[in-house]
């Protein structure tokens, strides 16, 4: 194993939808052959155009009464709703959902920070693999071989602090899989599979931080699994394998 | 924000109860003022003797009868429970524990692989703080000024794929709060609290690995905020406030 280096991307301007995302961190990187590209999935939201003007949306008579109840926004209540497909945990204030990617956290992944105006909302990108595969496409056209990491911070059981863990990938196996190996001794090991596109978000993080305005960071050095067909799917539990659901 | 590097420490012989990891560490890799010395639990288990020979252990009844329904080791299996203080699942083959410490994971985190001989386990350190702390203050007695986080690698709820996450904290506060703090719109951050020890964790990991030998990372760059008193504590949820309990 050699030296990793997580570089941060300064310099990105406030992010419009249409954007060329992979071009404009081109511009302000010089990459490398390998290098992987860990993008802050709100910067793709904005790029993407996933804000949703509170205006817009209608609150359910659902919505309508747990927002009274807990002092909320019953139209950003709807939103949540709307951007699930299932509530895993309803408790005081708390919403936990499972999106309609499969992905479990608060608020359906929801930001009402930063999106621009108190009134509009961002939520996930529809499709973070593909978003993933189109920052890479644009990025190889200008002649970077790259892998692409989308991110966002969410929360976890049992542990207090949220951290940055992968919700759309390209070009890069999510799992480095340990399954039939044997240690020095013969045994095999504990670890069977590492999420080594989580820990490439978190690696991520710590030179972006959540209030720096470095929505990208170029993780170099690190040897992954290239893998041109890469999905998310694979890091999704399946509910049936799952004892917290 | 600069760069972050992540260094191996390679070389490392095999680890035997009574070894001064700190020492060992400073001997094979150029430490600098505020590097974060990220250490695997498990050869902080082998230098403070946490092994049990399985030829010592008497399994309870219940041990016997669910080791034998999923054909385990009934004596892994005791010691299993003896390292926890309550089973938070138990599902099938699957045994996800909270330990003494108050960490949620598989089997409290003990360890048949790697560990010297089949009939020996290692254990999770008693108090990983204490174990940060005292390599902290073997590397601060050689004149580095450094913070330690030792880590283990653990499963999750909805994810698969393990990552490494932090046990214990010597000289680093473990979360980066954003309480209070707002964005250029001026709203609050989605993010309250991210936990910058796991971070940490998972970016070693990246260099380490589970089978390439290099237990220990040194992360260099990162900023953080430094706190003499530092403990793994404030990671941990209250389970009045854990909705996965």
């Amino acid at each position: 194993m050699s030296e990793v280096r997580i570089l941060p991307v300064a310099g990105l301007p406030e992010i419009a939808a249409g954007d060329d995302l992979g071009s404009m961190v081109a511009e302000r990187v010089e990459l490398e052959a390998g290098d992987v590209v860990v993008v802050t999935s709100k910067i793709v939201s904005k790029a993407e155009g996933c804000a949703i003007e509170l205006a817009d949306v209608t609150p359910s008579a659902f919505a309508e009464a747990w927002a009274s109840t807990w002092d909320k926004d019953p139209r950003v209540v709807e939103v949540v709703l709307q951007q699930s497909r299932r509530v895993v945990r309803q408790a005081g204030p708390v919403l936990i959902t499972e999106t309609h990617h499969g992905f479990v956290c608060a608020n359906s992944g929801v930001d009402q920070s930063s999106s621009g105006a108190h009134e509009r909302i961002l939520t996930l990108p529809g499709d973070p693999d593909a978003s993933a595969r189109r920052i890479r496409a644009a990025l190889r056209a200008l002649g970077h071989q790259v892998a692409v990491v989308v991110t966002d911070t969410f929360g976890r059981p049992w542990r207090e602090g949220q951290t940055d863990i992968a919700i759309g990938v390209a070009g890069i196996h999510p799992l480095r899989s340990y399954i039939g190996e044997v240690d020095p001794h013969g045994h095999e090991f504990r670890v069977q599979e590492i999420c080594v596109a989580d820990e490439l978000a978190a690696a991520g993080e710590l030179v972006k931080g959540n209030t720096s305005r470095v929505p990208v960071a170029v993780i170099r050095g690190f040897e992954y699994e290239p893998d041109e067909d890469a999905t998310i799917a694979p890091v999704l539990r399946d509910a049936s394998r799952d004892l917290f659901r």
